[in-house]
């Protein structure tokens, strides 16, 4: 259960201190040119180490490329990617090996499987989320040949909320902010945390553009079941990403029904409450998700727990966290948008007899 | 598309307007003793025209079963159950079927499909969910005989909150309302919205008691995001689950790590936070989550829209429809909730060498 | 594991003495002209009781679609099929209800699942390709579209051989015999073992003309590994397909690499010992591929058996038969070869950018 | 479409010419002891360049596993396993690159995904079977846990037949022969063949001891269908498998349903002719299968073809090639079948209730 996607699909391996982590990217279509600067711009995005507001743990996360790619173009075979990990230090860890952290996987790795890896959350660790970069960067490549657009940025640190959304800004901003005018304050919120060993939640935004209309097949695997389900398996430092919205999302459910609906027009649609989805397919206007992420459980106040023998103890961790995991989240987020819709767009070739004609005409 | 689950899975099939609905259940375990009268009291629950908040087409939906159980126990191949429509009007819709309703899937689904069934939305229309309810209903037996619980009811209407949730309430309420306290006033809310010919929107609780621990497959099959996916495939008479939340949800993301955070101690979890899942497995908690319906785009007002020709038009709508469709929604929710119950009870069962000695044991 | 195929996709349900049985046709492009009576006539081919060379057993095998038909079109979403029982005598089986009949799935489904419907073999009945033969006519439609023709034929009885294989032929002949000069001696070897209580076997020759190249998706749904595991799935009256041939098959593996390899001119290939499929890809060339069905084992001869208490017992059966089930098992193996092209067709869409580039152009 | 499997499953990537091969191992139980010296022995047996009847490229087939083994055993997460590529001579090659050789794959690949790997055929090299003998060294490791024996050998090469079946024998054999009465006739067919600049095919035996009554999925997954799936995925050598037998396979289809039906007494089945599957399930008894090995199509003979721009030109072929695939491909085939009966011994846990409350009893 470590694949994701149908026509367009990836399968990850590694745990946060093993040897390495990579994804198998199948179904690529043959052609593609595979433009490994871009994937590796897109891997320095999400990686740690970058600055204060992200963990200390330091990793080049430089991705090689095994297979897939002949000339530089995709050959129809699985792509596989790998990354070694550089920086880990499973000492932090040897504290708490039979100790089950809060707010952590510790529990129920440890219950399910009958014994676990303990080094840094072993695969339930938020590192696992470098391989869908990967997987994402080669989706976006796919995406852009057909002129649809990715992009993502953080809307909410700990209740403060932006205002407005910049994309622009976020593509520069060390919290990638959407909003420049609460940026500080956002800042300030995650530094504060960090100081009083604590952790902040946060929200971010994916935006799509340009999104063909049809993508997404009813009914068990509609465009917005399949961001939901993308968005859930997030793994965001041993935080989890706890809810979804599409659109208007929780607002929906508050208004009316004539306040809801998207009239239409000519010109298209005069609102977009729907986000871009209605009966789990695009409509053609841009998609819009936001996806909340809880305060990292990794905080360093110490806390009641108990051990793998049931005896009460006292957990005090060591290492090194992200104040708050929803920031480099956000580019996961991104990736795993990216790699529904290069699902959706293969899944969708075959939705009627004229693109089969199209295909395979003579 | 058309089929959810992986081990404990089901295919559906039928339109609102069309000869039948039905469903195949795949993958139940040989020996469970089908109770038919239990299946068709699922059934009715759901069933539309039973009181005055629900809408007035009115429907036996009937549940018969065609295969998969021989002397009242399930054979261990697919059970089949068939739903015969029986109260269509066609003609209700003749005057739209050009004509795109704002709000509902028959937009996109007349460019994803080149053409579409338009007579009560077809495929999109909340009609299908009687065989998931019928499918669900089978996972239920299933959970039973592990003691494991399924209940749900409405904790809001309109933004009208429930302050308690009382599931006995939901069973005996006719909008399934989960606090007595509230429920006049989100009965008026449905009425109200009823008689300006306008709709509500409302948010369903899905609560669940003695799930074993260990439920769940990371990283790409986790429990909660095999939750959301499910909700979200929901067709909510046109209207669409447009979030779920698990657990604090979207109040995880605003509040600190060591608020977030369910300490442990010997006689279990103190606070349940995470809504019972951790890393995407179940922690032997509660599990709670939430779904948020849209009002239904159904409404009886003008409104603006464009046609298959591209003409700018007035819709207005005829028929009959639910003012809320998150009461019978709720119903379809908790079925949706048992299959996948149903699916990782069995996924589960090769997490360790130890299950297989005790299976294969001689 | 009732379904078959990847994005077309069918599923089946139903027993040999149940209510009825059928499938539900997932992925079915929208826009395919649905030609019921075509339907009709595929299934009348198959259908038992015609002649002196099929079992006496008299079924309509009436098939009625329950949806995803609008209009005489598909619309994309899942056509279900249903075709109900008429003719079970149930009674036939209650004396053997305790036996394991040699040759038979009953000792094997008894263990796997505790249980079984003894009625004629339950699911394991030939009965159930009923539901295969409407999904297959599905496809052949399909097909028909892209100029691609399936036809089927009896190359073998008893281990009388074709010397050459004409289809129009197999389409007269009341035992689908491909080859006039051997027909009448075919017909003997069935009517002798019938006629003695016992059964032959034999071998079904399946063709395919103009499939386009590329059909295929290596490594693991190669074309040819495909069709082996279509054609192994068919419960053939109980009888079950023991040896699948593709090409030369066997001979392949007895001559030398220079005289097997097909070589090639600007005209095409100079020979087709490969079965018009190289490295799980179709080359454009006719597909031939051999299914060889074992001698039913419904036989009137005493035998030797156990019962479900472990005593030994002499098996008697009553019932009707074929006494060569190979000969309705061609037409359920051409219906396989078709539902596998068309599965192969839509996957084989995405196999390059170009193909998207064709289908998302503006 | 490169994984294979359901619950026990693996997804394979890397080319002939490559940095490297590997594959992810997927659904293993946690706690299974993960023995790599075993899983390299199972290496060496299929490596190239061990003596003359094989390949003379040389490589060390050294694998390394990346993931999912902590502290010796499973843990339930995705096993990785890498092997890099040594003895590549892409050089080889660079005088075929536009044309299509005989036999192989290149004109399929080529028009199927518009351009191809052509350094010692890609993907399509027998190369990549490397990674599916490392996958089956671990599903190998779980079948000997509950005492499931897997062995193969050659039964068969150039036509020359085995008349007994030695397993014993085929460990110490340079071409696994299965027979040492006629091992020296078949060891001088290869070498003549080679001499000549030709190749010759063979059969392999492979033989299951051990396995548990209700192993196989009907109808869609039954165990026979899923192996002749498994064995016509293999690439060998460029060499396609092209019949699969199952116990009397194509003789079944010769004799009469008296004479092929196994009778029954308490001791057990009298006869084994259905090769230890009724139904698609095992019955307790050996499976037998046969797997028939064409001649690679790689030889030194001038052969006649084309080029990828369509003119007709004489393919010369350089390099390093297998003389008879079939001899290492039987290693190869009884890792498939090891990884079709681990997938299917996870699947059947689920077939009856009683299984589920022992894994679940508390």
């Amino acid at each position: 259960m470590n694949t994701f996607g149908h026509r367009f699909r990836f399968t990850t391996f590694g745990e946060s201190h093993g040897k390495a982590l990579g994804c198998i990217v199948d179904g690529v279509p043959a052609g593609l040119k595979i433009d490994e600067e871009f994937i590796q711009s897109e891997m320095d995005r999400r990686k740690p180490g970058s600055n204060e507001f992200a963990t200390a743990r330091k990793e080049g996360d430089k991705v090689e490329i095994l297979s897939g790619v002949f000339e530089g173009l995709s050959t129809g075979t699985p792509i596989s990617m790998i990354i070694f990990n550089e920086n880990q230090k499973s000492s932090d860890y040897s504290n708490i090996k039979d100790i089950f952290r809060p707010g952590h996987a510790d529990f129920t790795y440890f219950h399910k499987y009958g014994l676990r890896d303990y080094r840094g959350g072993g695969r339930s660790s938020a590192r696992e989320t470098a391989a869908r970069v990967a997987a994402g960067a080669v989706a976006k490549l796919l995406l852009k040949e057909l002129n649809i657009k990715v992009q993502s940025g953080i809307c909410e640190i700990n209740g403060i909320e932006a205002n407005s959304f910049d994309f622009e800004n976020a593509l520069n901003s060390p919290i990638f902010a959407l909003d420049k005018s609460v940026e500080e304050k956002q800042k300030s919120a995650i530094l504060e945390a960090k100081n009083s060993h604590n952790s902040v939640g946060g929200v971010a935004l994916i935006n799509v553009k340009n999104a063909p209309i049809g993508l997404g097949e009813p009914l068990y695997f509609k465009l917005d079941s399949q961001i939901a389900n993308a968005m859930m398996s997030i793994n965001a430092v041993k935080a989890a990403v706890k809810a979804v919205e599409i659109g208007d999302g929780i607002l929906a459910s508050k208004v009316l029904g004539y306040d809801n609906n998207d009239q239409i027009r000519k010109a298209g649609f005069k609102t977009n409450h729907s986000g871009g989805i209605l009966g789990g397919i695009s409509n053609g206007d841009d998609i819009n998700v936001k996806v909340y992420f809880k305060a990292t459980p990794s905080i360093f106040i110490e806390q009641d727990s108990i051990d793998i023998y049931g005896n009460e103890v006292t957990a005090k961790l060591k290492g090194r966290h992200d104040p708050c995991v929803a920031v480099r989240g956000s580019v996961v987020c991104e990736s795993m948008m990216a790699l529904v819709l290069a699902d959706m767009v293969l899944l969708n070739m075959s939705s009627k007899m004229q693109n089969l004609k199209k295909v395979y005409a003579k």
